[in-house]
């Protein structure tokens, strides 16, 4: 366990949730306490490390992005009706709908709460980032529930979808450590694009993932947005690049309901599909594309070599699924 | 139209919401224009009208707290499985319950986003009370769904639920607006707790009117809390205040979920009961010392007698139901 990842769980463990009412605070509890990677109040502390070299000044801000993360995961398990969230029953789940919702609310005021721990100018400039990301997030949830029943999405379209869903928050994380570090303008906005190009190449890693990993090492069923119908990048390259033959083939398989009785047929049949049109390789492509795009970023920073490293070796981890 | 309720009105209909997503944000715009008395905005102008006559600089402050209630509305209408607000479909009813979820989720962030109107200090203090209050309002709920199915709740237990659910956001709009106005500190939390006076003998006033107030008036199904078995003042009243006997029969009907067959007598009975215990007349009674306390909590505040006689004003109107 890294120095920092230690930090933030002590942290997190000395943030003694409020007892009662205990049907609002303990589902939070249990929530956080279920793990996950923590990626992102890690990179706020990184972030921190690297520009005032006091990474515990950013614990609160670290809390607030892991609690509004926590929000959403309790609110968009309730959204997408799932059972189980790392392993163990979601809040909705093991309590019930109203509890998942009102729980989640109270998370995220927790989550502006957390960053009243800073002095005024800092805490009104985290509070609008915060915000910012916030709204940004739910459009981005907006966008990919609309997307689910339209026939016709761009892949630009879907793009930016992830931008708002999944990128913004990596990038608000790595900001927030930069501003409280005392990062120029410049630089912290620079984190904040490099967090936002890095975010999205894990996700379309995480699309191409969901066809081709290996789910003893992804966790997941292997071709799960296939059998959903989702149209991700994998899909938009196929759309983009197959031959007429392969966009018929795959608008017929995407505009039906899947029946277990063809699941297994219609996963090795797109999956043939994504390979033969050229859409596999231009995905990993898509995937270096961002990785390479947000590491370039990463050079216009004004920071030392050895920091550069620090967070190049944190992205090529995460791209590496090493956490 | 009052000069704020109109200044109020135009600011709202001047807040151009973002168009896209409109899955997002039509639910907002919908449930905003739906109406409502719009008390808790009027109060914050009055404040701020109050401390330095400038009410138009309370705006924000205002919309702050109207979206913040109306969040409150949208996810407390999925919890209660309401299927209509101010006689229009529920957001959930209208779209559906992830709708419900997320655009209620949107104007909890707006409400924050709101208050970025103000310079860093005013934002930091104005955001500081919103998220305490947000956080109260959550605890409320959860304790007035907690004492749905618990058998025992002791009427200091029921003001309590009162005081966060709906009492602490009056007096956060009067306190906004007060801060906004820069009232002393002293002046800010006594006509805060002016407010949570006043919201409180408004939401006793509520459980009277709910068993005892004229439909036509009142807007509501008479004895609609004795049907959900709602152990509001009036039931607390009768089991302090009555006999033995009154106590037994009110705790059977208190036990059983009612049904179709037996409602009305059921509400005949209850009624009677809480007349003959007293219970009526010491509800009443405890609107008026709710509502004399808070009057005399504005004795106290540093404004001129105009002010006051404004303030006491909106308070008797506010109580008889005149808006």
């Amino acid at each position: 366990m890294s120095n920092n990842t230690k930090l933030f769980q002590d942290y997190l463990q000395s943030i003694v949730q409020k007892e009662e009412p205990a049907g609002l605070y303990q589902p939070i509890s249990y929530l956080l306490q279920l793990g996950g990677k923590r990626i992102r109040p890690l990179l706020t502390l990184m972030a921190v490390d690297i520009f005032n070299g006091k990474p515990e000044g950013g614990l609160p801000a670290a809390l607030a992005v892991e609690l509004f993360h926590n929000f959403t995961l309790m609110h968009d398990d309730i959204m997408d009706e799932a059972p189980l969230r790392r392993g163990q029953p979601t809040v909705h789940e093991k309590w019930d709908l109203n509890t998942g919702i009102l729980s989640g609310d109270a998370m995220l005021i927790q989550a502006y709460q957390s960053l009243e721990a800073y002095p005024d100018l800092l805490f009104g400039r985290l509070t609008r980032l915060l915000s910012r990301t916030a709204i940004e997030v739910c459009e981005g949830q907006q966008y990919d529930v609309d997307f689910e029943t339209q026939t016709q999405v761009s892949q630009e379209a879907y793009l930016e979808m992830i931008r708002l869903k999944t990128a913004v928050l990596v990038g608000c994380a790595l900001k927030m450590g930069a501003v409280i570090g005392g990062a120029a303008e410049e630089d912290a906005q620079a984190i904040y694009d490099f967090g936002v190009l890095l975010g999205t190449a894990f996700q379309i890693q995480d699309d191409y993932l969901d066809a081709f990993g290996d789910p003893k090492i992804f966790g997941k069923q292997v071709g799960g947005d296939i059998l959903e119908n989702k149209k991700t990048i994998l899909y938009h390259q196929a759309m983009i690049q197959g031959s007429v033959e392969d966009q018929r083939i795959l608008t017929e398989w995407f505009s039906k309901k899947t029946t277990a009785s063809v699941s297994e047929e219609k996963i090795k049949i797109v999956k043939l599909l994504f390979d033969s049109s050229g859409a596999t390789e231009a995905t990993k492509a898509l995937v270096v594309q961002y990785t390479e795009a947000a590491f370039e970023k990463l050079e216009t920073i004004q920071i030392d070599t050895q920091s550069k490293v620090h967070l190049k070796v944190f992205g090529q981890n995460l791209m590496e699924r090493k956490f």
